[in-house]
């Protein structure tokens, strides 16, 4: 006998929506590994700029994270704060 | 005994569709790790012109953030604001 | 009992179709952050023209941006001024 | 007791179609934003050719604008002037 | 009671169809940008050459913008002028 | 009561068909952009050749538009002449 | 009532072949256009040849046509002359 | 009344199989397009080595060939000699 | 007799959403292993600022495992500390 | 009435099968054109060693063409000598 | 009689979950590759300083592979210490 | 009546994993592929060590060669051998 | 009548889940033949350093290994291991 | 009158996932390639070193075969000794 309610099918896709939704993470994954790969090749030639290239890199990838924060809150929210049942 | 009503479908489909609007984080990501990474070898190559290059980075990474806050707005949308169901 | 009538099943797909169209998005995040990546470049080698180099990348951007709106455009017509119901 | 009419999943395909008609805008927001890279690394170059430069992105962004409006003027025909329920 | 006939199926269809076509658009718009971001180049390079450049690069973006015009003409048939309906 | 007979099957079908086949210009799109964007930088380099470039992407274009052509034909087929009813 | 006989199912997967078979007409486009983009900036290099560049572009065109042409054939064979139906 | 059997199946399922055996035909159509590039820039940097490119393009651009023939070679069998119904 | 309440759903979805999750490890692994490679490349072209290079690889690495950490995150809630169970 | 017995399962099944198999040439396909462009530009650079650079294009591409000829062989036996049937 | 409760259900989405994590391993496999790649590069060209370099690589490696073993992670806790079933 | 066995899913599923198994040629047609264009160039810099280059391409290319191999032998075991059956 | 028990699903989707996670090797693959090669060039540069390359890149790809192994780990411990079963 | 039991659905999802499982062969076949590729090169700049450059190359290759031969194991269990069936 399947017995499978609103609540039920709201929250099981609530959680394949939360996976889908870190995906999201592949993005500045790639980005900000980059970016690394990159500032270290520029520490190599001018070590001496060493605080000026890491500041630049880390302001940068600290913008290329957001999306990823986006993700991660949408997920938390969907498993959290999941306000869809409220509203049945 | 399957008990889906209209609002509940309608929920569903909204942590789906939450999810889905989440991958567009992708974009972002990896082209603001890209510009973070010519901004650190750009300023390993001229440090004097550091707050030059990062400004420019930070303007051109604050334009590209948009459609990840695109997706972001119409998740938080899909999931507290559910236009969806007054419409029932 | 599974009770799905027109207007759930129209408002369901809403949400999945808002959540595709977002996913335009990952174009002009990956386009305009390569912009930006280039521009940043550029005023490291030639710190003297950031202000045209930064309005150039700004003009760019700002046409790449429009595809990103369109999506979010359909989305947000999809969930607020839904037009599809008012056909039944 | 599930009440789908043919009014019902037209509407429903119109949805999904209108968000698969934006993912479209992928394509023009790599390009464009190509298109303002390249743009800003040649005012960097040459910064007296900045009028001639930025008009002939322009100019060129404008052609690879209209497959993105393509697919929104489908979208927003989908939505507000859907043809299809009119043939029943 | 779920009351597809023939007609509904064929418009649903024609809708999806419609949206499928429009992602030819992705072609164009990454090419017609690769074109402009090339053109832009080459007026940094040689501003004196502009209008040849320009009128070069719109010649061939006019050729490339075609196969986005055959999806929207596509999509325009199954829209307004469906003439799969008046087979039945 | 769903209502789905043989014509109605192959009609719908034909409607996917349609966009399916349009998908193929991505190919053209992308490929013909990417000459436009050559050809424009060797006007640049060499101006005084404008025109053999030119005839000479055209030239290629237009063997370059033809994939997308077919699946032109194909979808007109499918909608306007559609031979598959006929065989029934 | 569905009526959907094995006359009906073979023809409307023939309208699905038919789609997929122009698929393939992604590649000849992009290889084409490489091609034409290749013989263009050739061209531009050395004006003189512009007959033997030429030529060959359009020999290596005409043999990657091919595959695409393949497409065609079998797309027109499924919807015109199609012997599956003769099978039964 | 659904009316499927065995033979309509098969055939149906020829019909997709063959579709999908031209997709292979992206493979060649990039390559060979490769080629064709490589030899139209080849011939412009030694225009007296034309006839020596021209048939090395084209030796290697047969055999590049097969795949897409093998592909085609699949496709009729499926349509005019499929050898499945046979063993029924 | 197929028994699935709304628990069962949730739990089998959270199993598939963990792993959904954890697929944004691809960009993470892809970028770090870029960063690696550039900075061992930095260290063999100057060995006197291996300790530099490698803290500022290190600094860029320890961002870019963020969405990484995400990911996990989010499947070890899934999985330990579920928290869409205790809505029902 | 649908009437699908064994037989006719494995025998659709096998057109899908012999179709996928033919998917494997897009790899000779894109190889041996890559092949075939880098001989020709050698022969261009050097047309005294015509038959030796030939000769080494078509040994490779030999090797290369055989995952594509796996592909026809699955295909042929699953089509004329498909030996599943036997083994009911 | 098809017999399948929420413990069975739960348990075989958990395998295919875990297949999925295993998905994750592409990325740092890549990554570490290249790392790998440009190590032995950099020791070909300055094999003075092979400790350094072999020192960064494995350094650099080993947060790479964070991600993969995050994936490992995930799958063996739903094989092995399987928290949802706990749940019921 | 639709009369499906074991016997009948086993041996239909064979024929769809036979067809999968293929798909691996795409990965040593693109790797020999590659081979076989830089073997063609290394010959055409250096006629002299044409049976040296072409030695090493051989051994190269028959360790490609596996993997495609590997593929062929699980289809034919699939096809000709199946052990699946023996098993029931 | 179909007989399918917890037990046999979960068995099934064992062994879908043990071809995904073989997958995973996709990565290692491609990362260790990057390394591979850049090793051969590095030797052909410097043969003198062979050992120490030789080394490297062992050493790095015993690293890139890793991701591969775990998905042999996991395949196999739902095969010979299953912990699933014991759940029930 | 379908007749599916246990151990018909392991067997029958065993050979898909056996299939599922060669898929890994395209990134060994990819990855060989490449260094097959290099080390042709490297011997034609360099045929003195030909012997280490084939013995590097060869190890490297080797260590790729590695994941090509995970998925080849696993594949060959589930159809030789497949030990799910042991477990019902």
């Amino acid at each position: 006998m399947t017995q499978i309610t609103n609540e039920g099918l709201i929250l099981a896709c609530s959680a394949i929506g939360a996976g889908l939704a870190m995906i999201a993470g592949i993005g500045p994954g790639i980005g900000q590994g980059h970016a690394a790969g990159h500032a270290a090749s520029a520490v190599g030639r001018n070590p001496g700029a060493k605080s000026d290239i890491t500041s630049t890199m880390l302001l940068g990838q600290a913008v290329a994270e957001t999306t990823g924060l986006y993700g991660l809150a949408i997920a938390i929210i969907l498993l959290f704060a999941n306000p869809l049942l409220g509203k049945l």
